[in-house]
């Protein structure tokens, strides 16, 4: 038999490493070469953690339960309130940023320079030089915005006097909250804090915040979801592109303009302001996918991924089962289309709650639905839709209220199962923007990014200990 | 060698009559039916012509000069005038409608119950029975808004007294013009003529007409085609899909009304007339279409379509290369999905201007980039791009100013070459809403058509003779 095997012409299917592939080739065979990679990345360690929570009843049914929560919240804008009196826990001297914890000394660019804007926007320091003494004195506290029910775009600086979106689920009864868009060019969240910046920050707080809360007032509410529901079936995946999203919030929020009884040039000035920012409406979209999230966190032994952020140095994850832990580990770069003149050299690395959003299932996760996108984010339209179906294989299921026409109206892949992650190698999918390693240069591109399977290795561990420990009770 | 063949299983592929494959299946075996009709559909008088026509570089040379007034046609909304003040021709007791020439007594319901309301709105006449005895007397002219520069959708019923968007052409400096949008529900368009609508109709005149009109007076001017191109991008295609236009209109038109300097009571229900409309730009697509394909028209021996036009009794088209002319048969009945209470026994035959969407490459024809129309016309996202690819064959371009993100970006294909679609026996596809046969009832489904394929043997006819007209010279 080996004779006759060799008589005729070899069909090699290779797995895994590419070198026995390569070897058959340089003899002048040729081999199917498939990529694949054992579970944990081959690391056996991880593989024992991984293999202890894969297929658990524990971790499955606290899934489901997770999942629905998720699925079943109804995010509903209420107000527009000032995040040193709505936000939980928020204290006089502290100032909120992106991402999972960080000191001030080893804050990236971006953030640092958003910090010092806010300590001038809040009159603690009167020049950049005192901001900068002040900020590095250890007078001010530093927290992420989750820790706070809050998220916030980019450096995601939220200071005291800030006007923030207030937001509710009634079907759990938490309350989740995002500062107010600033609009493109420099802009606080990039780390510019030049008068111009100032100045907007003055203005949103002293006219757009009021309007706007009146404006809500004059509503009562407003759901969020129908409004990304129909943003999806409009080109927008409501994390890089809003513009489908930010015209229907424009059609509900003009004519309550109008009715709040305010001077006409107030109004006026709001709805430019609104009007001029295709992104308005990223910061209620962040608000109402952490409400969803935050629905589902906290649910014991669940592998469901509640929250991924990035401030700029490391990235991290949480998770519903793990109230309150981060995985973290040094933010990746991302690879995306730069505006003229600046190329990755000068990017800082991945930065922002905004991320959020992928972690509800919309964003990179819905980019089938949002073709245009990649004109902005880079690769082809029928990326987008591979983007997204490659997603289904590491989330727990799809979100029924929010379905992608352009895959015959399935709904977008949600729920990330650190598990899956482990186990496939498949890393969640982020389109986000890229801002310029240096302070108040501002947003130099955009493109795709992938969340580093690191934070999902140590998720699976701490699960798999906690239910050791949880078994060893 | 005839025994081995049948000794073998027999693979057989069938072109064109059915009947020959059936005969193989009857006897247990298979045949491939592959679906074909010799062009022209095999009437040798047609082909004939066909014939003299194809390849023939009189007609290729005249096609690539319209083709070219086409794609550079700019049309610009530069006012909101009133029919009969600005409308070529119109005199005192006229009253336009949608499709080719047909007199009252051969109309469908609901373009007699559009034509007696505009009666009843124009005061004419004041109860519906003497404004039948009037309509039917020969003193009030009918006639085709194409004859006017004008569009209307489904009756498309235009009198003197009602406002009208005036879009202009720099390129070629032409002028269009459409009615303004009813809304949805009991409309004039439909046949309806209750005091709902006649109330609704002078609302229009009294307050939307002028605000509209001081709004854009305001703007200057508004370019259409980017506001059309960026709707393509959001899941429109401009006929019956208009949510993202109509948003995209209301953020250019909003802070307009308010600098009207009209009262703030006005500028409100103008605002609220738009924002509960989303077909509210259908009408302004309706003028930019014809805007542009005005441009293209007159053309000596071109055989692009300029029009195609349906008045609920027939059909009609209009080449470039034969001015003035008609070429008509009976409107086909529309397949589509019937609201709840409704069937196709129910519906009037296919009615209305606004197929000047697809003869402009739009509507039907960039169904690719509307996945979500199909919840509305039927079919699948898959059949909405297939639609767009088919009509590639049957015309003379693409458009470059109107790009499909799901078609990885190409043009939409635009400029019907009527040869093409004798040649090919490929329809062109019409999205369309469904109107009840009765006046008044209003509409009823929506759905996709096909333009009758006589009317394209007849143009090719015309476009034959007038070729031989001019060599006999």
């Amino acid at each position: 038999m080996e004779n006759t095997l060799f008589e005729n012409e070899l069909k090699v299917v290779n797995l895994g490493l590419a070198s026995f592939a390569d070897s058959i080739a340089d003899v002048g065979g040729s081999a199917l070469q498939i990529d694949w990679q054992p579970p944990a990345f081959g690391d056996a360690e991880v593989g024992k953690h991984l293999a202890l929570t894969m297929n658990n009843p524990l971790i499955d049914d606290a899934n489901q339960l997770a999942f629905a929560r998720y699925q079943a919240a109804a995010p509903r804008l209420v107000g527009v309130g000032t995040a040193g009196e709505d936000l939980p826990e928020m204290s006089e001297r502290m100032i909120l940023h992106a991402g999972p914890p960080i000191e001030w000394d080893r804050m990236c660019g971006p953030m640092k320079g958003a910090i010092l804007g806010a300590i001038l926007f809040e009159g603690w320091a009167s020049n950049i030089e005192d901001a900068q003494v002040l900020a590095g004195s250890g007078e001010i506290a530093f927290e992420p915005c989750h820790h706070h029910n809050s998220v916030g775009p980019m450096a995601g600086v939220i200071s005291p006097s800030m006007p923030v979106w207030i937001v509710h689920n009634p079907e759990v009864g938490n309350a989740s909250f995002c500062n107010l868009n600033e609009g493109l060019g420099k802009a606080l969240r990039f780390g510019a804090n030049g008068p111009e910046v100032l100045e907007r920050l003055h203005w949103m707080k002293d006219v757009l915040g009021p309007v706007l809360r009146d404006a809500v007032g004059e509503l009562g509410y407003l759901d969020l979801k129908p409004i990304m529901a129909q943003a999806l079936h409009m080109g927008d995946e409501v994390h890089n592109r809003n513009v489908a999203a930010s015209a229907l919030l424009l059609k509900v929020l003009a004519p309550a303009l109008l009715d709040t009884g305010r001077p006409l040039q107030e109004i006026n000035s709001v709805l430019r302001f609104i009007i001029s920012n295709d992104h308005f409406f990223l910061n209620l979209s962040m608000a109402a996918c952490k409400s969803m999230l935050d629905a589902a966190a906290g649910v014991p032994n669940s592998s469901m991924v509640v929250a991924m952020a990035r401030n700029g140095v490391e990235f991290g994850v949480r998770l519903s089962g793990a109230a309150g832990a981060w995985f973290t580990t040094p933010a990746p770069l991302v690879d995306g289309l730069f505006f003229p003149g600046y190329t990755s050299e000068d990017a800082a690395p991945d930065l922002g709650d905004s991320s959020i959003t992928e972690t509800a299932g919309v964003g990179g996760f819905a980019m089938a639905t949002s073709p245009a996108i990649v004109q902005f984010v880079g690769g082809t339209p029928s990326d987008a839709q591979e983007y997204t179906r490659e997603m289904t294989h590491i989330t727990l299921g799809r979100n029924a209220g929010f379905t992608l026409p352009a895959l015959n109206f399935t709904g977008t892949p949600a729920g990330i199962d650190c598990r899956s992650v482990v186990d496939t190698g498949i890393a969640p999918i982020i389109n986000t923007g890229i801002a310029h390693k240096e302070a108040g240069v501002g947003q130099i591109g955009a493109g795709i990014t992938r969340a580093p399977l690191s934070c999902f290795n140590q998720a699976v561990t701490a699960l798999a200990e906690n239910l050791f420990e949880n078994s060893g009770d």
